[in-house]
C-alpha cells in the first residue's frame, strides 16, 4: 500500500526542484497535462478513459504564468504540511487555509473556490497523485455489506455483522486494509433502498457476494472500493441499475470513468465491471407489464444518442465501451426504438422477493449481462 | 419497542371495520387528516410541528370518493401483506405491486407514482403509523460513530471500532436496539467531509460524544436516530452547520420537522436540539477574515426573511422556534444586516485542527449555542 509519506516525498521532490531552479536564477517551468475533453483518450488496452499527452507550461517568469505558478506552490505547500502533520483536510479546507491578501498588496491569493479547485486538480495531474493519495478528504456516500473483513486503525471490521445496517465507506478508503473476503462476486446497486432491501433479505449471504451501493451516481470512494475488490481479489463486478440512460451512465462511470475527470480513472475505474441489468431485453423476457414502463423523455433520448456518437474531430466514438459492443448497440437501439424506460422496482409486480429470489440469481447463473 | 405485528394488527382493524360496513350495506367513510400547510400547527408544549384537526372524508358510495377509496384499500392490503411476510418494500415497490388494469375495464389502479405516493401518505396520517412503523423502507444517508453499542439481527455493533469508517444508519432504524451508550452529548454535523475529519481525529473519543451526519439535509433515519438518542438516553444534541440560512434550515428540520411533512414530527423531530454554530456572532468572535466570508445571494436573503414571517391568516409565526427566540431573531437580523455567510471550513484559516481542538470544545464548554 502506498503511504502518505511516499506522497509527501514525491510532492517535496517536484517542488524543491522548482525552487532550486528559482534560487539558481533559472526559469522554472511546470508541465501540466491538460484536463480538457480534447485531451481525454480511451486507453484501449486498459479499457479506461485516461488523460492524453497534451500539456500546458506554467512559467514563473511570465506575466500570465506567475499567478497560477504562485497558487500552485502555495496549495502544494499546504498539502505537504497537512501530510506531514497527519491532517486530512478537504479541498475547501485547503482553500481557506491558503486564502489571504498578499502582503503589501491588495491582491488575494485566490479569487474564489473555483480557482483554487482548478489549481488543486492541476497539482493532481502534474504530480500523478490523486487527492486521496495526498490524504485529502472528499464527501462520501457509499455503503457495503457481506463476508469481508476490513482493518482500520487497528480495528477489525466484519461487514457480515451489521444486521440491517452497513459499513459506510470513507473517502480515504485506501487507508483501509482488506483482510479477508469470502465471496464470489460484487453486486453494485444503484439505489440505496434496493441495497437495504437486499441486505434485509441477506441476499449477500445466500448468494455468496458482496453488496455495495453508491446511492445514485457513485462517489469516488465507492468506485475505488469496487476497483480494489476487482483488482486485489479478482472478483467479478456486476452493476444493477434502472433500465434507462441514467442507469447506463452510472454503470459507465464505474466502468470507465467520466470524461471530465479522466485523469482519475487509473485508480477509480473498473473496466471489468459488467452491466447486469435491468436491460431493455429484460423488459420483455421478464414480462414487465406495459403500464409499468415509463415514457422516455427528451433528456433520456438525447443521452442515449450521445452514447453512440463519434467525435467530429477524431472520428472516434466518444464512449467506445458502448459503441464498440454489439450488445450495447442493440440495447441502446432498442431503447431508441421503443422509447420507454423502467425502474428496477417494476419487478415488484411479480412479488416483493422476485428481484432477490428469481431475477438476480437467474441473471448471474445464465451470465445474462452486457459487457 | 413497537413491533411490525402491532402495526399489522392496527392496519387490519381499521380496514376490516370498513369492509364490514360495506358488507352490511352501510356507507363506510375514511377520515383522513389534511396534509396541508393550513393544517400544520406548532404544538407549543411539545415544541414540534404537528398536524391539525382538519380532515377530509372519503366515501365509498360517492363518485369522487370511490377511486381514492379503492386505492387506499389496495395499497393498505399490500402493506399488510408485506408486513405479514416480513417483506420491507419501498413506496415504489408498493406502487408497482398494486399497479394494474382493473379487470373488465381499461382503468389503471394508479395513473402514476405521485398518485400512489399521496395515497400512501393518506394511509400514514389516517392510521397514525409512519412508513417505518409499517416496515416500508426509504432511502437512507446518515452515518454515526462513537461509544455506542447497537444490536441488529443478533449482531452486536460497536460504533467505536470503525476506524476511519462509520456505521451506515438504515431506514428502519427503530429495528435496531441501542444496548449501551457512553457519551455526554450528540454532535450532529451537516457535512459528511467534516464528519469524516472529526472521526479521523477521533473527536468523539477525546470529547466523549457521539458523532452523526445526515450528509446535507437529513434523511428520515438520521433524524429518527438523533431523536431516539435524545429520548432514550437524555443526551443533549448539538447541530453544526455552515453559517447561512440553508444551515439553519437543516437545523430546523432536525429540531421541529418540516412544514410539508408535519405529521412525521412526532417521531422524527428533536425539539431539544440546539444550534451550536457556526453562528453569525462567531464570525467576529473567532475573527474569520473578511475575505473568507461569502456574499449572501437573493435566495439566502429570501429564506432568512421567511423565518421571521407571520402567517397572514393566523397571524402566528410560521417558524415559531426561530421567531419566538430572542437569540435567533438577533442571529437572523445580523445576517440580514451584514448579508454575508460562511462555510464551516473557513475556520481552517486558523489551522486544520482549529475546529476540532479549539472551536467545538470551547463552544460546548461555554454553552455558546442558540436555542
Amino acid at each position: 500500500m502506498e503511504t502518505f509519506d511516499d506522497a509527501a516525498k514525491k510532492l517535496r521532490q517536484i517542488f524543491s526542484d522548482l525552487s532550486s531552479e528559482i534560487v539558481e536564477l533559472k526559469q522554472p517551468v511546470m508541465r501540466i497535462p491538460l484536463r480538457t475533453a480534447s485531451n481525454t483518450i480511451f486507453d484501449e488496452k486498459r479499457e479506461i478513459l485516461t488523460i492524453g499527452q497534451k500539456a500546458c507550461e506554467r512559467r514563473f517568469n511570465e506575466m500570465s504564468g506567475v499567478r497560477p505558478f504562485m497558487q500552485t506552490c502555495l496549495l502544494a505547500r499546504a498539502i505537504y504540511e497537512a501530510l506531514k502533520n497527519d491532517d486530512h483536510p478537504t479541498i475547501r479546507d485547503l482553500y481557506y487555509y491558503t486564502l489571504h491578501t498578499i502582503e503589501g498588496t491588495e491582491v488575494e491569493t485566490f479569487n474564489n473556490q473555483d480557482e483554487s479547485n482548478s489549481i488543486f486538480q492541476d497539482i493532481e495531474v502534474m504530480t500523478g497523485l490523486l487527492r486521496e493519495q495526498m490524504g485529502v478528504v472528499a464527501e462520501s456516500r457509499g455503503a457495503m455489506v457481506g463476508e469481508i473483513v476490513l482493518e482500520s486503525k487497528g480495528n477489525k471490521i466484519d461487514c457480515s455483522k451489521f444486521g440491517i445496517g452497513a459499513f459506510n465507506i470513507p473517502s480515504l478508503c485506501d487507508q483501509i486494509n482488506i483482510l479477508e473476503v469470502d465471496a464470489e462476486y460484487v453486486l453494485v446497486v444503484e439505489k440505496d433502498a434496493i441495497f437495504q432491501r437486499l441486505n434485509d433479505y441477506e441476499y449477500w449471504r445466500k448468494n455468496r457476494c458482496l453488496l455495495i451501493t453508491g446511492k445514485g451516481q457513485a462517489d469516488r470512494a465507492t468506485r475505488r472500493m469496487v476497483r480494489r475488490l476487482s483488482d486485489e481479489f479478482a472478483l467479478p463486478v456486476y452493476v444493477l441499475t434502472d433500465a434507462d440512460p441514467f442507469g447506463w451512465y452510472i454503470y459507465s462511470t464505474y466502468r470507465a470513468g467520466s470524461i471530465s475527470l479522466s485523469y482519475e480513472s487509473f485508480r477509480l475505474a473498473c473496466p471489468k465491471a459488467k452491466f447486469l441489468g435491468m436491460s431493455m431485453t429484460d423488459l420483455e423476457k421478464y414480462e414487465i407489464p406495459k403500464d409499468h414502463l415509463i415514457k422516455a423523455n427528451d433528456v433520456d433520448i438525447k443521452r442515449a444518442r450521445e452514447l453512440l456518437v463519434k467525435d467530429p474531430v477524431t472520428k472516434k466514438p466518444r464512449y467506445p465501451w458502448f459503441c464498440n459492443s454489439k450488445q450495447w448497440r442493440q440495447e441502446i437501439r432498442l431503447f431508441l426504438d421503443k422509447k420507454v424506460k423502467a425502474e428496477i422496482e417494476a419487478k415488484s409486480s411479480k412479488g416483493f422477493r422476485f428481484l432477490s429470489d428469481v431475477y438476480l440469481p437467474e441473471k448471474i447463473r445464465n451470465k445474462d449481462w452486457i459487457k
